[in-house]
């Protein structure tokens, strides 16, 4: 690991692993490079910032936000204190990518998921003002990544309509088919969902009527609900639980609603109809297999 | 009409327009301010602006922009130079919100309709830099206040979801409720629509699933699908025919997409399965009880 690292071999660094992940997403090279990206991530906020309280108004989670040591005015996005472990992420970071991961505790396949995540989306944010895009393009890789390394098979990004001498391609998600015997998957990424989630469940629907239903499980992986109100130094959460009821009930059903920092209220939901199972990403690496074998209660 | 309009001018009579259409959308109160607005916009223009012409990239159509005589680097959106009329306008913007307005010629409906909503989207544009809120807003309340008044019906933006126990409220786009015997209204209304528009058909799913198929029509209403590429001075329209009849065959069906500026590409979706039918907003004053009363195809 370098010894001192500056802001552009952070930059460096996420090119480098995006040109590998655009080159061959489930290929170790990706891996590899994701490896260096967390590592050059964690160390730039170790040697330049510094993690500041925030308060949180999210019941039982407390947050935090990398403050640049040469510019405090510059605050990352907030980070759940409890998930964040730069420690354990670069010791365990190593595993990323390889069938070792899942033999860690769900705890902390968690902890090692979320860290290295965040901890290139802070430096980002510290290095880049206002850049909303990287950070967004970076989590769509890393999840894919993960997910394609699992399966050993490569996404696509569209999908071919084919109805009756129509003849049309629909841009979805990440598609995963991993075989002709096996659900495919419908892998929509996001840093947060917020009111566009909608969609989400209206490109299911329409791979449920094209292709039948249960043919695409679909699985939306998120980052995070959490919401940064500067002015107040404040974190909050934002949820709509009633909304994504209404969505899973008279739209379509999704098969896993994934999480790094899983909201409470969101959990919550796989306890009562429509039962919309919401875990932790790393749950994902233990119950893989399963999803794309078993039935639709899987 | 006032001899000589100020920025100012615009931006105040814009306020009182919105805050009677928040008091009483379909009000005459609300007609009043925006017969006030249209003027007060159009003189504006008059007044401190000229229609550049720009390269058209739209088989069959013209555009220009308004560019403020004072700094001619300040660019307004593009306007269709075959339907923007201001002399029309002035003249006929009295007939807007009354039964009169049925009565014009088809075309003179069109121009009369586009240009009110183009003249203050454009002084908008000159007055306020890099303000996309504005024009959003008012295009909402333009289109909502005709049908308001077309239909004497003030709308919801939520609807309540009763369900075997459950309770919840759906935001939603404009709903009208004109009695138990007639279809009522859901009425989407964006000055373009972009890859978001997925959320309407969405919406009118949940609509069909929770009161029955047909029990609100689905009535979208736009501005235009113009891009203005400001480096190259050229105007483009953005359409996605594929995957709007993806959308009408797999996840529901709306009744009418009206535009102010119809782009023929849509158009010709009324011609072929699934018969989107794709209109001008003029068609809107002709047909609109029909809309509530007759079938499925009305």
């Amino acid at each position: 690991m370098p010894k001192k690292i500056r802001a552009d071999e952070v930059g460096n660094t996420y090119k480098a692993f995006v040109k590998e992940a655009k080159t061959d997403l489930k290929g170790t090279g990706a891996t590899a490079r994701l490896r260096e990206l967390t590592e050059v991530a964690i160390t730039f906020l170790d040697k330049f910032a510094t993690l500041r309280e925030l308060t949180s108004q999210v019941v039982g989670k407390s947050y935090g936000s990398f403050a640049l040591s040469a510019d405090a005015a510059r605050l990352s996005r907030p980070v759940n204190t409890a998930l964040f472990d730069s420690a354990l992420a670069l010791r365990k970071s190593r595993l990323l990518g390889t069938e070792g991961f899942a033999q860690l505790s769900e705890k902390q396949r968690d902890k090692v998921l979320y860290t290295c995540a965040a901890a290139f989306c802070c430096a980002n944010d510290l290095i880049r003002r206002d850049d909303r895009k990287t950070p967004g393009t970076f989590f769509e890789y890393y999840v894919a990544h993960l997910v394609a390394r699992s399966y050993d098979v490569n996404p696509r990004a569209k999908i071919e309509i084919l109805n009756l001498g129509m003849k049309a391609t629909l841009p979805t998600d990440f598609i995963f088919d991993m075989g002709d015997d096996k659900s495919k998957l419908h892998l929509p990424v996001k840093l947060s969902t917020r009111e566009r989630v909608i969609q989400v469940w209206a490109h299911q629907r329409v791979l449920d009527g094209v292709y039948g239903v249960n043919r695409f499980r679909g699985v939306l992986v998120c980052m995070t609900e959490t919401n940064f109100k500067r002015e107040e130094g404040a974190v909050v959460e934002i949820c709509l639980p009633d909304q994504w009821t209404i969505y899973q009930m008279f739209i379509a059903q999704l098969t896993r609603v994934y999480y790094l920092d899983p909201p409470t209220i969101y959990r919550q939901l796989r306890t009562k109809y429509p039962f919309i199972n919401v875990a932790s990403f790393g749950t994902f690496f233990a119950e893989r297999d399963a999803l794309v074998t078993s039935g639709v209660d899987g």
